[in-house]
């Protein structure tokens, strides 16, 4: 949705733009905020792609990830809290992309099969399945843009005697919803985002008791009764899951919270980024254009603390490449760029340097651009104060207000506290808002 | 394993055989039988193919699904029951398989991508993802068999309000086990074999409540208290759905029984079978081989009575094609062939005559062969007996016993009733039983 923006938004200003056909295997667009109720397989045969849950909310402000160029004020009207759930949040990106009329370049329901070049004439042969009138189409093309981020395919590692454990066993890609688990005692295994969420949100449901598992380090938050962290798990026997320091527990269901494969089915391993999720992936000159084919283009390939915002940068200097207003260096003077970012990112130790890493990525992206800068490191703040909150309380910091560095406006305090507020949809979002007033009045100070 | 069985046989008779190479993209084979905890997708991000879950009991008995020419005796030394759990039975295709020494021919954890055909050099590009080692390959074949079957990828349909449905929603595919239905309301969606297995083995595991939701007819058996049968669910609000006959209820998990998906994501959709699940799905001359292109040929794409020895009956016949044993009619002859076939198949009106017509169909296979011939007669008189039996007591069919028409030897009884045995391992499975003596004396008349 941001190279389609990207090249609209060029397009407006007079440029002329490539023709461009966006494949998308759902039936609508929103990525990871496309909502299915399905796992496994969707109705067409394919790998389900959005992790997204029923209940899910914003775990980060959307201070941090809003377009520079489509605001929320813009979107909306008027402030919102800082954390919408996932229907407000699709509603904010659908909208822009809605606005900007790029919808008729979707083909929904295509699957990208393969994806074969051929260096003599420099183009692409895309094979794809239409998945709806159950036909193979072949296209080619001058650029690739790999837009399908890389939190789809769940990495699902093996555990000694799991295939024994007699209760759910799911990962967090497949994780709908908590209601399920009100009452169980639930083993959470990871130490990231995954399992603070679904943890917290297992929690909020009425589980009996939340357990985390963590191979490198605790999360260390403040966890309320009923949740806490243990280290990696050593073995399953039937409902026990024994742990390597000696202790054991029984369980009722488990998630796997292992995070994601980097996984292109429709790419030739040559083309395909081979890496941990980590905030520089190896091969991508700028972090976006492969450096073995400078044809293909990847977006959204890093790790994230910011999102949107930077997905936006990422497609407007990917756009500039294509239209040739930005000059790719040669093949050494781009690995020399490479370089020189992964030398840097190799001195970032704690969280809050990563998070000035990708700032400081973000703004080389935008001065080459005509994308909007935004204070990056008013931004940064936003992020330290939010790994703040959450160091005060884990189940309080979505009840917090951040300011907007595009406009200025304070958001609302919501109308109930997350733990509260068991109806997450977008019409109870919206219509029980108090007035801006009233709502900067409940507003922590910024 | 069908297909390569088929020529070492003909190899080891001292026939040329071509170069043969099998993809499989599971790290070991067996198919269907080859258990895996995993749902979704799995360590290499490649959709799941096994729907098995771990207490899986044949649903029919091995008599009916044995091979002419590697029978249970051979295998096992003496007689075993005659619904084998599912260790047992992968042990039995293993075996056969491994006696033949074809596992060289197996490239384990490769997926094929992608299969082009060259209309004028008459072969068949094959692109495959090497998954462990992170590769791509192109390959070039003279034929190709497509031996994924038609059970791997879940027809998962939508219904009205689901996404509000607060418990599990699986499809069976993803089905491991009912330990964790204890005590719970579980609503099936689908009113065959799926429903019907997960149904008695969700009540055999402690299930409170096993609902049944047809969309044609009830299946009929005589459910045991705690199990039965509604029509279709015509919508769901929250954790209650209403039937089509304005009845509701309310409910701890669903499991969607609707059936699979004929899905070959790696073959172009003109050389895809486009059919419901059916005894004689279209474009198949003798049921194997494509019309279109009869260098394509498809093993077990047909709806099953007959499982193991009609692939075998396939694998046979594909083989004898391939090596130029059997000659292929022209185009117009083979939809003779094709029309004719469908011309009986319209006049199948009960299951009874859907097994005869099956049977017939590995008749004029076989006789096209040197696959054993068996007494195909015989075997439908099981099939009958089983169906029988299912209608007397859907609880203890399982523990009755049949005579091989391969061997002439008569299955002993289980050791355990079906109701009663919770340890479905091969090591119990086989250490205890008794004598075979005393198994006859124990078993029912043939």
């Amino acid at each position: 949705m941001a190279a389609l923006r990207a090249f609209k938004s060029a397009e407006s200003r007079g440029e002329q733009v490539p023709d461009i056909v966006c494949y998308e295997k759902q039936d609508d667009w929103g990525g990871q905020w496309n909502f299915t109720w399905r796992t496994g397989t969707d109705h067409y045969g394919e790998p389900v792609h959005s992790s997204m849950y029923r209940n899910l909310w914003s775990n980060g402000p959307k201070e941090a990830l809003e377009f520079a160029e489509y605001t929320f004020d813009e979107h909306f009207g008027r402030p919102i809290s800082s954390y919408p759930p996932r229907e407000v949040l699709w509603d904010y990106i659908d909208g822009r992309a809605t606005q900007s009329g790029v919808k008729d370049s979707v083909l929904f329901a295509h699957a990208v099969r393969w994806t074969e070049y051929d260096e003599a004439t420099g183009t692409f042969t895309l094979t794809v399945d239409d998945l709806k009138n159950k036909r193979s189409l072949t296209e080619e093309f001058d650029e690739v843009i790999v837009a399908t981020g890389h939190f789809a395919f769940p990495n699902v590692p093996d555990f000694d005697g799991i295939e024994t454990f007699p209760g759910e066993v799911i990962h967090a890609h497949e994780f709908r919803g908590a209601e399920r688990f009100a009452g169980q005692r639930l083993l959470l295994i990871g130490g990231s985002y995954s399992a603070e969420d679904i943890g917290i949100q297992s929690h909020k449901m009425g589980a009996r008791q939340v357990t985390m598992s963590y191979r490198s380090a605790p999360q260390g938050f403040a966890w309320p009764d009923g949740v806490d962290e243990v280290p990696q798990v050593a073995s399953f026997d039937g409902s026990t899951a024994t742990f390597v320091d000696g202790t054991s527990r029984e369980f009722d269901a488990v998630i796997l919270c292992t995070g994601y494969l980097h996984h292109y089915p429709f790419l030739p391993h040559e083309s395909q980024i081979d890496s941990p999720n980590n905030l520089y992936p190896e091969g991508l000159y700028r972090g976006v254009t492969w450096q073995k084919n400078p044809k293909i283009h990847y977006l959204g390939a890093q790790d994230q603390w910011f999102t949107f915002n930077m997905f936006d940068a990422q497609a407007w200097f990917v756009r500039d490449v294509i239209l040739g207003r930005i000059e790719l260096p040669d093949p050494q003077a781009r690995q020399e760029s490479i370089d020189a970012w992964l030398e840097t990112y190799s001195g970032v130790e704690d969280d809050a340097a990563a998070v000035r890493f990708q700032a400081d990525y973000i703004r080389d992206l935008i001065e080459q651009t005509d994308y909007p800068m935004f204070d990056l490191d008013a931004v940064v703040d936003t992020f330290l104060a939010w790994k703040k909150d959450k160091k005060t309380d884990i189940l309080t910091y979505r009840d917090q207000a951040y300011r907007s560095v595009m406009t200025g406006t304070m958001a609302v305090v919501h109308h109930t506290a997350w733990i509260d507020e068991l109806d997450d949809s977008r019409e109870r979002y919206l219509s029980s808002q108090p007035s801006a007033d009233e709502a900067q009045d409940a507003a922590r100070p910024a």
